[in-house]
């Protein structure tokens, strides 16, 4: 038996390795050194490891695995192709080819099975691995029980040089140390080369220690070529140490087989034929084959499939037994799964009268939270080490930690990620991706921009993440322009499918969460003020879910229109009762969510924004953007400065009667011609 | 004399105890608990080993110190203020109050003397410490001369558990490991506090093993609140050792003093007027004096100032030696220091003429570079692993490495910067900072959402950054969505202060590189495609300081304007070609740089976009911003998709016809009535 695995095995992994530079070599772009360097990692894993069924691919306690360096994504389409996922030969064949399933990094979501996460971004993939691995190990603690391990997953990762390199990566296994996580194990493809060449010109540190300095397992491998027994001993060693994720250093060479192996010429470009045909006879395989499989191959990972299948028909045997004992439960993860947000939770959404006390809205944030936290267990999430800032944490909130910490336990739901928010985004993609949670991550709203490349990740990648941001504008005050956002909501605002929302008060905070957590293909940003506002006249919760709609002023022909969001729409109220005074009748727009806003129909956008009455939008930050609704802006197109948030707003014009002096100017420009129709144009974009 | 000293240190360091929380305390507002636990490192650092003058305090040679735990800035006022430096008693007692010069994060380059780099986003300090370090010892390799020692000064950096955690401080300190900057010398305040409540929470990696781990040097003081001959033993030893950096982990009391110090009580929030009366008695101090500093302090700081002004004059008068031996050498360096650029350079800039063939203009930068960088030797930066690809490092230059490596030298203006593209541009900053270099980083144009907590900074802070950034649009195919920018270049012209340039063709890059070498209180980001784009008629080199210009079509009145920039300037006039055919005529703007364009008068502006013609703007990435310019946008709302090239710009209707049929759109929707003038607005902003 032993002897015809190891022929297989080889058999295999030479199959990935003729394979993957015949499908960079058709597209004529692509990685092939790091499929043929890695392919023993991803055949021993998908072979002896890894549990996965492509009949049932989004069954839950499915094994995870994640490329992290996923330019070598040719490999990973491979594995599912062999696998029997619905990757086809003639996919593999349309490798970077407009509209193909196998496009120049895996994107998760996008109609492709098996990929858990999307990758490329180097780091992202380990990162959110490590959301990966808290999910399971949250879901296990919640509804495991005795002889019903329903949840016992483990999440695997294959990673490179570059996500090494990356602080993303150092966030969130550092991270990953502390929080003692046995069922992650990464696979460090240790081929010394990367792009600008050999990994000595910048690359020196001892990553072995490094990760134990963060509480890791760590192994080597000194033949990852070939040691197939060793590779595969030091993932069951892996396995078996539980309170540490494991990294098994593998020293692999890139390329493996090509006349240039071991060289960065093989990283990033097609082989060319002649090298293609010599890898292919250095293996055995014939020169001239291309696209080859080996009938055998297609056997065996046939067999792996059968017992996967199995496997997963015994995890529903068990969930049927577990149902019968622990009827509740099932029926709760069932819902979870099927993503059905639990009743209830909208009625419990607080809801304002202009009565009620001026509150900031991150304090509303809070109040919301403390209310459906408790009713949306899957709603797991925490702060970057702004807890008391961000007010994530709510009333009765358990810390999601390691038991022997006594900080917390496994089922606890709030994630003490640290001052790690590049780490936390990425780690919030992961517990999204794996399929039972929403998650959430908090910071100052200007540290947004230290976790971009993840959040732009949650976009692309569909994940239902929030991510509740504090103190959103200068109203923060004396902490200076370091940490007030000037730029922030525009750079948010270009990132396709994301909505932002910046409620103007208790209503709107309300309702910009039950939209939050309704969407779920798109992150949701919730963009909340450090100081109090004022509980509007005419906010509601409802209104949120259309974007923008008329607070105040709806009746008659306006001179003026405003348009604010957050903290500025109660600027805009008071300046519109400044020029009532002059018997200058104003309209007052809150627009909490621009996404949402540009998606209604003409007909309502043109009910909130009439015909011939000129619109002045009002942000406490940049301008950038806002051409596309207001005829003149009126915001701070410079970095803020420190000082009580009070005389910020004074400092830059945001106070009631420069703003009425700007709109009386507007008014002025525009007399005796009509304003620019906004929402019309030539053609849709 | 040992005595007295002794004497004088707890003095001094009780003095910061004591003033710090009434700065904090005046301000209602602040951070007094890492001034009062940090007090003795500061002081130790500034009498024992900081030769700073502030008589000079531009002066080359200083010892740098960053305060990387910015948020602790009350300690780095005081500092200033004891030293001499333009940071008055009423300064400290205008902490964070609206235009003083005690802001709430310490703001490089805005009029206070001695703030090396901003600081206060945590991590970028010590990042950009690195940055510091580097340049010190690139000029110290580029100018010192055997008994002229003229560059050797010492980087010295106190961070916190914040700045441990994150991924920037990751990239930085493994690569200041990698390269050996021996005159780095960081003090690590391990306080066991962040703002959740102990690090135990979540920070419990072993800070020590992983600085090994990267090539540093480390040592342990267990008594940071008390052992002032520990700490300077440690800071002695750490010179010594001069192939590596150093890191002193240095276990401290936040808050020493307070009633609540090692707790997070202390640390963001004033202690109260009780709590601060009890601090001053118990340290020796009237309970009652406020803003108090013992004339024998003033005293023993302005004798450590004239020790540094001997050095001072010291150093002139061996400049004046070295002047004498070394004249070129000599007025080089007092060239780069008055920041004049040299000669010639923009004589060597390469001009084009449509009759040249198409090249990528990452190529074309490569040529640029290739002319001027042996040419501006101040020039030092590099590419964050991917310089094949971003084509930044130029014929003959020399990687900036340690000599041992045999890799480089580090007389070497050439940096591999490895994977880590925050790291590179905080370290970038720091170069910048240290006043002898404009500093470039490098990497795809979709990575810089990657760094951009860094590269507001870059703007914020006023430093001569470049970032060359290649692989700009859906132009560079393949590789798919997560390399594609979208809303990328709209994020960056979102952030004020910097120059986005993304020019179309030879001539607008040579154009691009002049005017972000002549900007030097604006970082600049070159936008580069990977693709070959042709020469365009009517560009220039000069054209591109106006921001925008009229390409073709400057004559008659055009009955449809297209303002394009980089790649779809020339879509822009092959889809005026197809109009002509129709007998349209067109005028074709090119944009190569938004910002400067906002910067020229009206008068300019109205005669690069005309009253009453429409305007469309094209650009293969998000609209979002056009508004400001165009009345209609071609561009892609959405993410990317992997395939080559001409088949994605066929995909979103970047092809000349489709531009077209749109542009006839805009004509027909504009018949009978005038286009908005989008130049002029009703007030200013």
């Amino acid at each position: 038996m032993a002897t015809i695995n190891k022929d297989i095995d080889t058999l295999v992994i030479n199959t990935i390795r003729t394979l993957a530079p015949d499908v960079v070599q058709k597209a004529n772009s692509g990685h092939p050194g790091a499929p043929m360097g890695c392919a023993p990692m991803a055949h021993i894993l998908y072979s002896k490891f890894i549990t996965v069924n492509p009949k049932q691919p989004h069954w839950i306690n499915r094994d995870r695995f994640v490329l992290s360096n996923g330019h070598g994504c040719a490999l990973l389409y491979i594995m599912l192709h062999l696998t029997g996922h619905n990757i086809t030969m003639d996919d593999l064949k349309g490798f970077r080819a407009l509209d193909s399933k196998t496009p120049g990094h895996p994107e998760a979501n996008h109609g492709v099975d098996g990929i858990e996460v999307t990758t490329g971004p180097l780091g992202q993939g380990i990162a959110s691995a490590v959301g990966l691995a808290i999910a399971e190990a949250q879901l296990a603690a919640t509804f495991n029980k005795p002889k019903y391990e329903l949840i016992d997953n483990y999440t695997y990762v294959i990673l490179g040089d570059g996500c090494m390199q990356e602080g993303v990566q150092a966030e969130a296994v550092s991270l990953a140390g502390h929080l003692q996580l046995g069922k992650l194990i990464a696979l460090y493809d240790d081929n010394h080369v990367q792009i600008d060449g050999d990994t000595a010109l910048g690359f020196t540190e001892d990553v072995v220690k490094r990760y134990e300095a963060y509480g890791w397992h760590v192994q080597v491998i000194t033949d990852g070529d070939h040691d197939v027994d060793g590779i595969t001993a030091a993932i069951e060693k892996a396995k078996a140490v539980t309170d540490k994720p494991s990294l098994i250093k593998v020293r692999t060479t890139i390329g493996f087989g090509s006349k240039n192996q071991g060289l960065e010429k093989v990283h990033g470009a097609p082989l060319g034929e002649p090298d293609i045909e010599s890898v292919k006879t250095k293996l055995g395989f014939k020169s001239d084959q291309k696209f080859y499989v080996p009938q055998e191959v297609y056997d065996f990972y046939k067999e792996i499939g059968k017992k996967a299948e199995k496997k997963t028909e015994e995890w529903y045997q068990l969930l049927d037994a577990y149902t019968k004992e622990y009827p509740e439960l099932a029926s709760e993860l069932k819902r979870r799964l099927a993503k059905k947000l639990p009743n209830g939770f909208k009625e419990a959404l607080p809801k304002y009268t202009p009565a009620d006390p001026a509150v900031a809205t991150r304090k509303l944030s809070e109040m919301v939270l403390n209310k459906i936290a408790p009713l949306i267990p899957e709603f797991i999430g925490g702060s970057a080490d702004l807890t008391g800032s961000n007010l994530t944490r709510w009333k009765g909130a358990e810390d999601f930690q390691p038991p022997s910490t006594k900080l917390g336990t496994y089922a606890g739901r709030y994630i003490r990620f640290g001052v790690r928010e590049h780490g936390m985004a990425a780690i919030c993609n992961g517990i999204a991706a794996y399929g039972a949670h929403i998650s959430f991550g908090a910071t100052f709203f200007n540290f947004i921009s230290y976790a971009l490349g993840a959040v732009r990740l949650s976009a692309l990648s569909k994940h239902h993440v929030l991510y509740i941001m504090t103190h959103d504008s200068i109203g923060l005050g004396e902490d200076g322009p370091t940490h007030q956002p000037i730029e922030t909501l525009a750079e948010m605002r270009a990132i396709p499918r994301i909505l932002n929302f910046r409620p103007a008060d208790g209503n709107e905070v309300s309702g910009s969460y039950l939209a939050a957590f309704e969407e779920q293909e798109r992150p949701s940003v919730l963009i909340l003020t450090r100081q109090n506002l004022p509980q509007l006249e005419g906010s509601t919760i409802e209104a949120v879910r259309k974007g923008a709609y008329v607070l105040q002023g709806k009746e008659g022909k306006a001179d003026i229109c405003f348009v604010a969001t957050g903290s500025e729409v109660s600027l805009a109220v008071e300046a519109a009762a400044e020029l009532a005074k002059q018997n200058i009748k104003s309209r007052v727009v809150s627009m909490p969510c621009w996404e949402l806003f540009a998606d209604q129909d003409i007909e309502y956008q043109q009910s909130v924004f009439p015909e011939g009455v000129p619109v002045v939008s009002i942000e406490a930050m940049s301008t950038f953007g806002w051409d596309r609704w207001a005829h003149a802006s009126i915001g701070i197109d410079r970095f803020g400065a420190s000082a009580p948030y009070k005389d910020l707003y004074k400092k830059f014009g945001l106070v009631p009667d420069v703003v009425a002096d700007k709109a009386k100017k507007v008014i002025e420009f525009y007399k005796g011609r009509t304003p620019e129709n906004k929402l019309l144009r030539p053609f849709p974009y």
